[in-house]
């Protein structure tokens, strides 16, 4: 994974400024793309356009300084960097401005190459390798929707051009220029600049604006159908390992970890997070995976850590939250929803009478700091002020 | 939840005045987006525009003394009622447009400020909570999707600048111009006030359509696979109580009862609203969650309440309904439809037996008012009237 | 049901001319609304003329005796056939024209309510129970997308109204005309007929684009999710009874023929229809749930009849049709597809069993003439001639 | 199958040409379709205009030889294969020009006819069978869709003509024009070329164009729901005969074997294609269904035939792959996912159990040459280099 030497770089400035660095990223692509449009407006005035320039110099520098960094600590690592897939995305971003500039391509056109840029954001946003996949799984049926618009697209425009070339010469005068319109037309766009004016034609084209809508409906149905099904398998993956990773229901046998790994949502949430809100109706319950949660109780806040669950009371009995529940460093969580909590205790009691003990337990026991995974007892808070 | 007090107020004015005072609320809200809309047309009568002017004051003060009700009560809950969700609508809704006029801007300006109110029809559309929660859900794949279309928008801008800035310089003559075009392209609106005119320009505009179509297909795989899950889950949630509030429901064992939440949907009914007609064809039974209903039978009407059931003749049989049924009260009704009734009896032939049994004491027992949860037997009907 | 009625009628020409029938209804509305298109067409020939005239009052006679004969034969049941859904749509076709030439509406106006007459295709179009059915049970969500179009619709309007109304008097000159301009824009179909011209508007526009496609892509979520449920109910409803009807599958437990329910589609066929001919590959076998087929064998043909299956060697070791299957009357076929076979039969082997023994039997025994749902042996059909 | 008869004769030329062949065959169609574009363009050069018809008639020269040889080789299957579907595409690919040419149809015209070419594509798409099927089975539902499609479209075309008439004679001055409009408005293609000015004709407009997002979203649903079904049932009958023929899961029992088959993926490779990477992380395992592959590990590299398995240490212990593996000849491949032989091996441990047993055997046995089915243990792979 490209991205895992990305995050190390960001870690070197501390934990909790990765964020922040991330944002600054962003910003700086931003202003560097904006630089480049205002660069190609006619016009702008001689301070503008130096001050676009020193913008876009700034972007490459910061861009070709993060290379550097990156690829730099271990020469072995390094190498390496540079050709993986986010290596290669940053190499793109830095090398073609200046070698452009070099051969001599004007000033204007080099900078359109900071559109490179764009890509940067390929790597931070995972979805796309799942994207890229439904892609792939479902090629087969994507290249016949492709072969289908590619004949209903040829007989349009052959049909359109024997009927309309001899009235409108100038928008069907060939069969390119009625390739033009029928793709116009199959897509739904309609420009309007090449429109048909005999009734045959009219006839015609309203045939294929319908087969257009028929096209783009086999083509979400592909696409929903495939997203659907890697997008549930990809939650699976990520999911498996947290939930057995939580030494509660990892005591399950294994088909109920399958059922509650297909069930649970993983949250990841920065530090100082508000989870719950004291008095807030519930709907869910947490498992934390990872990190550590405060909950604000008096006569003082209680942690828990890894492995714990909180919030069970709105799923026993539907009463609102009993205390505001606040992360203390980054964590994940797993959230089981109140439907289903009910589906899966169904078939398997075991966990509602684990939890429901272990409810009960805290609801009695006052001295809850001195163990693990409790919420505090509810009569404890009814002092307790939010603290929003 | 911020809908509890609206709804208390309006039951102040009496329970059946319920539905009266929403329609009336609607009307004015209407009315004074209407009036709105009239006062911007240049060239109106100074007649028209004084009753504008009036229609939009009145609709103001409608709404500064529902406010005012709705936070009078008690001062604790009146100061929660304006910082809850509807609180701060309403304020929205009354405050901006005094304020505006006060520190002068033109009262044409200021008016339009009157568009918020169409904010006060959130609070009553119970569904947009739920799509709120599908876009959170898969907020991750719609970033990705959004990343791809920004991908698409800025290297078809780039293309199309580079191809067609020369030929025409009046739509393709800047970056911004060409980025505009792009994005009327990839979404498929297609405005046509620019047009690539250069061969490539158009296979390019062609694949930028055909891209529109894959990412709005994707976008449309994601929020149907999101909405039908998060769909599913809410409605689990709303029966779940219902049906266990059923008797004869609730002593089924616990898969069941989850096997039936999910099949059976609810009916939420005004008062004397008819269920069932005699004599028409019947695919569903019905259980009262709450409320009760009247069967039209001679020699006198039979009135069931909560916990009962009807119309369980069209499932075992197939006849048509026998008797008409109207609510006595607004009333909840959990509807099983045939094809559901006949998956659930095939694993659960206990629940087939109790309607069965219940039927048969039904059709045999004349005496049937005096048991809780019976229809009256067929043939005590044969004079009954249809009187719709 | 007011299907059944027309079906009766038509049933009176003959059982084999209801198809015929009903293709010359649909050619006399389909010349109907041919001949009102023609007559507002300005400047046709007096001829033509007449002849539109001449034609449409054929159609409207036809309509009427139609209705005539329908409400006709007992006096009870035609004031029935008036009140039903159906006879309102007839009476809709033949009293609006004639009453308001009476009232004096010219006559190209008054033959426009020929438009009506389309609505006598909904009750041969049994879908539509279906999509209406779709959106009864969706509505909530339906209305909350729109109230989200409704919000975005209103928002866009006025933000665009205020940057663009100095610039562009006659096209944003008014909130309703900015309205106008973002009805166009949020549906994707952009007439193009007023563009935003200042920077802010574009990028308000390229926003309200983006809305479209969410609000767009959320409703197709919601029907999709909505059709697929409401589509599955009802096979199974349809199916259920003629899966019963079957003696060989109604030997099966209740779960076993509710999953089969689920796998079998129907299949309606008109009488000597080819049902497989002989020597294609094939991928499913045939219930017969009534009706009869033909299978064309040497030394002669066998009769199959309701409860009959055939077509399984194909299920069983993937052999090619071994004979050619027609059917001698309207039938109603159940495919079991081979996935489902193969599915259906791992959980429950007897049916495979059952199969695997009758087409044993076939294949051994040529005398299979003296019973009913046997299929010939492959071995008797080898001089036996395709006769497409 | 015609597909079938076409590979026979790609065949004759060579194993590892067919690749080739399918190529060239594409690259002479682009170029045919190229050209006939390009003679349609007015005032081209002469030398262009002789070159263009040089290649049509080369194109069409090579079609006429493919049919030749395909129909040559025994005189009973070649008038087989001229009534095949295939068959027919191609002799209608190759006859109608030359006749048009005999006929005396100009030049231009007759060469349009070549656009019927693009049909050789459609054998070659397998998924357009599926689409076929999906249409055919959602056949009802569609047409409903379609009959809603023309209600809509003609009060919108009557409402406006009678609205926009007598403004607009030019757009709206007939029923067919204005259901020219109607149409492009209801599939929100929105040419612009008309355009309701009155406020009322607005408004209807409005309503068309939301109209017109209902019916496309009805339709995506129809389509996606028939898509999903029909494509899991495709995919079923083409793994099934697979995954029986590899013994080490035909030893499973019926249901698993049914839920495996709906977890495996087929993946057809050519000859010396790389499947893994050693290093790479991997999340799936591979069966060979047929095939060989060649495993690079020192001292030598081992071959795994069909119904070895390979790539299982990434799912026993998420470690990277410890070899590259890559395809010695066309090979069929089945994938695992980790996600599904996770859910799988919950439900059937005998499988888990195996492949670990496998594992372990193939991590401590060095001389795993000896036997089929094995991957080399990681310690021998220490010092091999990843050959890209």
């Amino acid at each position: 994974m490209p991205q895992d030497r990305l995050d190390e770089l960001i870690a070197l400035l501390g934990p909790s400024r990765r964020g922040a660095y991330r944002i600054a990223q962003y910003a700086i692509l931003a202003a560097g793309l904006a630089a480049m449009a205002v660069m190609t407006v006619p016009g702008v005035s001689p301070t503008v356009g130096t001050w676009t320039t020193v913008v876009l110099w700034c972007c490459l520098g910061f861009f070709a300084g993060e290379l550097l960094v990156k690829s730099w600590p271990s020469d072995k690592s390094a190498r390496n960097y540079l050709f993986t897939g986010a290596g290669f995305i940053d190499l793109l971003a830095v090398l073609p401005i200046p070698l452009a500039l070099l051969i001599g391509v004007p000033k204007e056109t080099a900078w359109l190459l900071a559109s490179l840029w764009l890509l940067k954001l390929a790597p931070a946003v995972p979805g796309l390798a799942l994207l890229g996949r439904v892609i792939e799984q479902e090629a087969r049926p994507l290249a016949s929707v492709f072969v289908l618009f590619l004949f209903v697209l040829m007989f349009a425009a052959v049909a359109l051009f024997v009927l309309e070339h001899a009235g409108q010469p100038a928008h069907f005068g060939s069969l390119p220029q009625s390739l033009w319109w029928a793709v116009t037309t199959l897509t739904t766009t309609g420009y309007g600049d090449a429109v048909p004016e005999t009734y045959l034609g009219r006839v015609v084209a309203a045939m294929v604006m319908i087969c257009g809508l028929g096209v783009f409906g086999l083509l979400t149905g592909i696409l929903a159908t495939g997203f659907a099904s890697e997008h549930r398998r990809r939650d699976f993956v990520r999911n498996w390992d947290l939930v057995t990773s939580v030494p509660f229901l990892s005591n399950l046998d294994a088909p109920a970890i399958i059922e509650l790994t297909h069930m649970l949502r993983r949250l990841d949430l920065a530090e100082r997070t508000v989870v719950v809100r004291r008095g807030r109706s519930g709907d869910c319950m947490y498992f934390i995976a990872s990190g550590e949660v405060e909950v604000r109780v008096e006569p003082q806040p209680v942690r828990l850590g890894a492995g714990s669950f909180f919030g069970e009371f709105a799923l026993l009995d539907g009463s609102p939250r009993t205390a505001t529940v606040m992360t203390t460093m980054p964590s994940t969580l797993l959230i089981l929803q109140v439907a289903d909590f009910r589906a899966f205790t169904a078939h398997h009691p075991e966990l509602a009478r684990a939890v429901e003990k272990e409810a009960a337990r805290r609801r009695g026991a006052p001295d809850y700091e001195s163990h693990a995974g409790m919420q505090p007892a509810p009569q404890l808070l009814d002092d307790e002020r939010d603290d929003d």
